[in-house]
C-alpha cells in the first residue's frame, strides 16, 4: 500500500488533498502541531499525528513509526502579512531539511514540496515557465523557498527519492484566512457588509483550493520530477474573482472597487506558464471561476457568522 | 571591544584567522566539537570553547555568554572525497541556520560565512567571478553553500546584520589533511618516500592556509557586503605546486608525475577573479609560492614522522 505522510493536511489547502489522495488509493497521514477539529469534514478519510515538525525527535519517531513511502510537504509558515520576511522561514528550512532526512532514511521514495511563485524574478508583467523565468527572489519567503529546493534536488537525486516541486500561485476558496483577499470578500459578502478592495485590476493566476489539493495529489501520484507550476493557466484579474463571488452571493453592490490604497510596487500581471503540469500530467482545473465562487460563498454561508476558519498558521500555504 | 566568535577556529583554515584577528584588535573566542591541543601554538591567544554546533541549546548558550559583536562561520563537515556528497551537507545548513538566528538574536553586528568556488557553475576552463559567473552548483556540497548564502543575504539585511561571503578555491600549508593533494605531497617528501601525483597540469587558483585566514579577518574587519573570492588572483598548475614542495624539501627526484589517474571530467582550469578583493579590499597574499613552500615542509618536518594533524574535520574547510 502507498502510505503518504501530508504535513500541514489540516490547512487551507493540506486539508483539499486528502479525498482526492484517498480516491488514488493512498492511506492518508496527517500531521501538524495543532489539533485536527472533528467537525471539519474536508479531513475525513485520513489519520492524524500531533506533533510539532520543528521538534527533531517527534518528527524521528512518526517516521519510523509511519514508514511513509510518499511524503507531501505543505507546511510553513504562513501568518499574512508576516511570512515574506519572518525569521520563522529559516526555521522552516531547517525543519524542512530534517523532515526530509528523516523521509530518505525510513525508505521513503517519493516526496512534493509546495514551492511558490514567490521563487520566480518578478518583473512588472511575468509569466513564469519552470525552465526559462529566472529564479530570483525578492523576498526571504521566496528565497527560503528557493534555497530548500536547490539543495532538496542533489539530495534526492543522490538518496534514491523520487522528487517533484508544485509552485504554487494564488488560491482562494473555503477555510481562507478572513485576513487574505477571498477570505476577506467572502466572509463580508455573506455577513451583508460592504467589501472594500483595490482597484482590483492586477492579473494573476487563481486555482481553487480544491483544485490545488487536487492538482498536488496528482502531482504525487505521478512519476514527473523537477518544478512544476500549479495554476490554472487562465490569468484573471483581481476585480474578476471579487465579481464572482460577489454574483455568487447575489450581492453584487456591495463590492467597492477602489475603496482601499493599491500597494506599492505589485506587479501588474504575474501569471503561471502551465505547460508541464497540462503536457506531463495531463492536469487542469475541473470547474469554472463562476461555480467556484459558488461553492466558496456556499461554504462560508455554513460558517457562524464572521467567524475565522479553525486556525492553524504553521499549516498553510498562504498567498496574499 | 570587538569580540568575535569562530566556528571551526581550530581547523585547517580556522588555525590561521586567529593571530591576524587578534592583530587587528579582536578578542577571539574558538568554539568547536573538539577538544583544542595545548601544543598548537597556532591557536594561542584565543578563548577555546567547546561546543557542538548541532546542539541547539548549546549554541544558544554560548551566543547568550559571549554576545560577540562579530561572528565568522568556517566550520562544517569537510572528510575529504566525501563532503561533495554526504547528507551531513544538510545538517550543517540546518545548523548554520540557527547559529546565524542566534547571533543576529543576540545583537551580533557582523558576520562573514564561509562560502566555495563549488557554488559556481564549472566549465572546462572557468575564471569565477562574484556578479557574473552563474551560480549553478553541481555537487550536494556547492548547493548547500550557495542555498546558505541564498537565505543569509534577505536575512541579515532584514535584521541588520553586515554579510559578508568569502567564497574559497585552493587552499595548502601546514596543518593539512594528508588525503589531500598538499599534505599527501609534503609529508611523504619528508618521509622521504615517492610523492606520486596525476599528470597534475590542471590549472588551479591556490592560497596558503596563513594567506587565506589573514583573507578571512581582513574581510571580517571591512565592512565589505556580499560575495568575495578569496584567492591569490595567479593561477598555477597542480604540478608548480607539487615542484615548490619537492624543491623546498631538496627532493624533487621524489616526485612522480603520471603516477596517478586523474579523475575523469575535472576542470581543465578553474580560476578567480580576484577584483574586490584587491580593489574593496585591498588585499593580497603576502608570500610567493617558493617561501610559502618553504615554511609547509619546515612544519611537516616539526611533525612525528608520517602522523595526520590534529583531526578536525567538523572544523576544515577543504578542498581536495
Amino acid at each position: 500500500v502507498n502510505r503518504v505522510l501530508v504535513t500541514g493536511g489540516t490547512g487551507f489547502i493540506g486539508r483539499q488533498t486528502v479525498e482526492p489522495l484517498v480516491r488514488r488509493g493512498y492511506e492518508v497521514h496527517c500531521v501538524s502541531s495543532r489539533a485536527v477539529l472533528d467537525a471539519d469534514s474536508s479531513v475525513r478519510g485520513m489519520h492524524f499525528h500531533r506533533a510539532d515538525l520543528h521538534d527533531e525527535s517527534a518528527v524521528r519517531g512518526l517516521m519510523s513509526e509511519l514508514t511513509p513511502s510518499h511524503l507531501l510537504h505543505l507546511a510553513w509558515y504562513a501568518e499574512h502579512g508576516r511570512f515574506w520576511t519572518s525569521p520563522e522561514n529559516l526555521r522552516w528550512v531547517e525543519s524542512s531539511l530534517r523532515l526530509l532526512r528523516s523521509f530518505a532514511e525510513t525508505g521513503g521514495r517519493r516526496v512534493v514540496v509546495a514551492g511558490s511563485c514567490a521563487e520566480y524574478a518578478w518583473g512588472e508583467r511575468t509569466v513564469c515557465r519552470e525552465d526559462e523565468t529566472p529564479l530570483a527572489p525578492a523576498t526571504l519567503y521566496g528565497a527560503s523557498k528557493h534555497a530548500l529546493h536547490l539543495i532538496a534536488e542533489p539530495y534526492c537525486e543522490l538518496t534514491g527519492v523520487s522528487l517533484a516541486w508544485g509552485r504554487v500561485f494564488f488560491v482562494f476558496g473555503q477555510g481562507e484566512s478572513t485576513r487574505r483577499l477571498g477570505g476577506s470578500v467572502a466572509s463580508a459578502l455573506v455577513r451583508g457588509d460592504p467589501a472594500r478592495c483595490t482597484h482590483s485590476e492586477q492579473v494573476r493566476d487563481f486555482l481553487h483550493c480544491t483544485d490545488l489539493g487536487d492538482a498536488f495529489a496528482a502531482l504525487l501520484d505521478s512519476e514527473v520530477r523537477g518544478a512544476v507550476n500549479l495554476a490554472s493557466g487562465h490569468p484573471i484579474r483581481l476585480r474578476d474573482l471579487v465579481t464572482a463571488l460577489g454574483d455568487a452571493a447575489g450581492r453584487p453592490e456591495l463590492v467597492e472597487f477602489g475603496a482601499l490604497p493599491a500597494s506599492p510596487g505589485e506587479p501588474v500581471e504575474l501569471c503561471a506558464d502551465v505547460s508541464r503540469l497540462g503536457r506531463e500530467l495531463g492536469w487542469a482545473p475541473s470547474a469554472t471561476l463562476e461555480e467556484r465562487a459558488r461553492e466558496t460563498i456556499a461554504w462560508w454561508r455554513t460558517q457562524p457568522e464572521g467567524t475565522e476558519p479553525p486556525p492553524a498558521p504553521s499549516a498553510r500555504v498562504a498567498r496574499s
